[in-house]
C-alpha cells in the first residue's frame, strides 16, 4: 500500500519561474492529504495529475502567505466541480475569518462543509486519528506561531503463516483471531500461540513535516528514526545569521537534525529565491547527512 | 514604441494544468499594465519575463476569486523585493478590505504605498490620464459589479517634413511649434502653417478588456475600430443558454460584437475548463469574424 509525498512547491515566501510556494500530497494507503496550500497549488495538483477526490484533510502549517493563499482559489474550484463531502481544515487561529472574508467579498457560497480545526501551537498533540494514520503536531519556532506535522501509518495487521495453519489444520475462522494478535482456542480447549502462525508485520511508516522554523532540537524526540524528513533549508550554511534573524533554518542545520534524529531520508525544501543552483545547497548537506534529496517540485517520494 | 498584451492566463473560474486563470500585462509605450490577477500571475510574469519595476497600476475587472487572487501574493512579492514605489489599484468596492484582511492576520507590512480606486460600476467613466496612456471603464453585465478597462494611447505628436522645412530654411526653433501642432512666425512676420510641414501621426493605437459578461452592445459605441479586442468566450455557442445564465459570452457572439465594433482583431479567453481542445472555438467564432485569435497564455499580441 502506498506511502507517497509529492511535492507541489519548494520555494521559501518568493516564487521563481519553477518553484511555487510550499504544498506536499501525501497519500498514506488509501488517504490522500495536503499539507500547506501555497499560491497556485490547485493547478500543481492539475499539472501533476493527482486526484483530490478523497482527500478530506489539510493541514497548513502557519498563516504567512507564502503557505495558505493557495486555500483560497482550491476551495473555490472544489466547490464548482460539485464537492459535497465534508474537508476539514488543520492550522493556527485566524484562518477561518481570512477565508470567509475572500468567500463573502466574492460571493462565494460553499455546497460542501468545511470544518476549522485550530491547532496548539505551544504544546504538541494528536490531532486526527484514523483507521489508516495518526497525525500529531511538531511545535516549530519561527516568526509567527507554526507548527510542523508528523503523520504515522497506523500498525498493520499480522500477516498469516497459512501454510503453517494448514499443516496443524486449523480452521480458517482462527485466522481472523490471529490478524488481531489473538491466540485461537479450539473446540477441545486446545490453544494455539498467534505468534507460531504469524509474521511481524512492517514497522508503521512516517513521515515529518518541519517547515518553517530555527533550528529546534525540541522536536527530535518525535521525529526519532522518523523514515522520512522533509525540513526546510531556506540558506546555504553560510547564510546561518540570515537564517536566525528570520527564523529560518540552514541546508547544514537541516542535515545535522536528520542525523541526530537518524532518519531513514532527509528532503530539503523551502528554498530561497536567491538560489538558481540547488546543488550547492544539497552537496553541503550531504557532506552531513548522505541520504539527503531536494524537494523539487513534482517529485514523488516513496517511504 | 510598443503596444503589446502578453496574456498571462486564460482560463474561467476553474483553472486547468496549463490554463491559469484570468490576467494580462500590457505594455503601451514605457508604461505598463497589469490587467486583472488571477492565482500565479506573479509565477506567470516570471515565466514570461516580464518586467514588473515600471508597473504603477493594476485594473481589476470585478471580485469573482479568480480575477483578483493572484494580487495577495503578488503585493507581498514586490514588498520582499523592495519595491518602494506606489502601485495604485482599480477595482469595484471591497478589495481593499480582503488584502488587508489577508496581510493583518499575516503579518505583513507594506513597504510601499498601496493606493486602492474604487471604480463607478454603473458609468463609464475616464480613471486615468498619463501623457502615454488613457484608460476609461466599460460598464459589463455579469453576476456581481464588473467593469472592462479600455486603453488608448495619447495621440502622439505630429511628425516634422524636414526635408520640406529646410527647403523654406526654417529655422530649428519652428519644429517645436509644428510638432504641438502650432503655426510658426517668423522674425518677418511671415506665418508658416504647420499643416504643411508636418505628417499626420498615426491614429491612437487602442485596446479593449471584456471579462466577464453577458453579451451586451451597450459597449459597442466604446470599443468602435478598438485596434485590438479581448472579449471573454467562456462556452461555445451550443451553450448560449448556460452562457446566459451564467452571465458569460460565447464565441460567435464575442465574434458578432467584434464584426458589429469593427475592430482589427479580437482576443478570446476566459474559455471553461470543459473546452480540452479549443481548436472548434475559435473555429466557429472566424466564421464571423475571421481576425481572431485565442488568448493563450505565454502569447504577445501587438497592436
Amino acid at each position: 500500500l502506498p506511502f507517497e509525498v509529492t511535492i507541489l512547491g519548494c520555494s521559501s515566501a518568493t516564487p521563481t519561474a519553477d518553484r511555487h510556494p510550499s504544498a506536499q500530497f501525501l497519500q498514506i494507503r488509501n488517504s490522500t492529504f495536503l499539507i500547506d496550500c501555497g499560491e497556485g497549488t490547485q493547478i500543481q495538483i492539475m499539472r501533476f495529475r493527482l486526484r483530490t477526490h478523497k482527500l478530506q484533510h489539510i493541514f497548513i502549517s502557519h498563516l504567512h502567505p507564502d503557505h495558505y493563499l493557495g486555500l483560497l482559489g482550491l476551495l473555490c474550484t472544489f466547490n464548482l466541480q460539485g464537492r459535497n463531502t465534508p474537508l476539514t481544515i488543520f492550522s493556527p487561529p485566524g484562518l477561518q475569518e481570512v477565508i470567509y472574508k475572500v468567500f463573502n467579498t466574492s460571493g462565494v457560497v460553499l455546497q460542501y462543509e468545511l470544518v476549522f480545526e485550530i491547532v496548539n501551537t505551544s504544546q504538541p498533540e494528536i490531532i486526527l486519528e484514523t483507521p489508516e494514520v495518526l497525525v500529531q503536531t511538531l511545535i516549530l519556532q519561527h516568526r509567527i506561531p507554526t507548527v510542523g506535522y508528523l503523520f504515522r501509518e497506523q500498525p498493520t495487521l499480522l500477516k498469516i503463516d497459512a501454510a503453517k495453519a494448514a499443516l496443524f489444520k486449523l480452521p480458517f475462522e482462527a485466522f481472523k483471531y490471529f490478524k488481531r494478535g489473538e491466540d485461537f482456542v479450539d473446540e477441545s480447549g486446545q490453544r494455539f500461540s498467534y505468534k507460531d502462525f504469524t509474521f511481524p508485520p512492517p514497522a508503521p511508516r512516517s513521515f515529518a513535516y518541519v517547515s518553517d522554523t530555527i533550528y529546534t532540537e525540541e522536536i527530535l524526540p518525535f521525529i526519532f528514526e522518523t523514515d522520512l524528513l522533509y525540513h526546510e533549508a531556506t540558506f546555504m550554511h553560510d547564510r546561518l545569521d540570515r537564517a536566525k534573524e528570520t527564523f529560518h533554518t540552514t541546508s547544514v542545520q537541516a542535515a545535522e537534525l536528520a542525523k541526530k534524529a537518524n532518519v531513514k531520508q532527509l528532503l530539503l525544501g523551502h528554498f530561497s529565491a536567491r538560489y538558481k543552483n540547488l546543488e550547492p545547497l544539497l552537496e553541503e548537506a550531504r557532506e552531513v547527512f548522505p541520504d539527503t534529496a531536494l524537494a523539487l517540485e513534482g517529485l514523488k517520494f516513496t517511504v
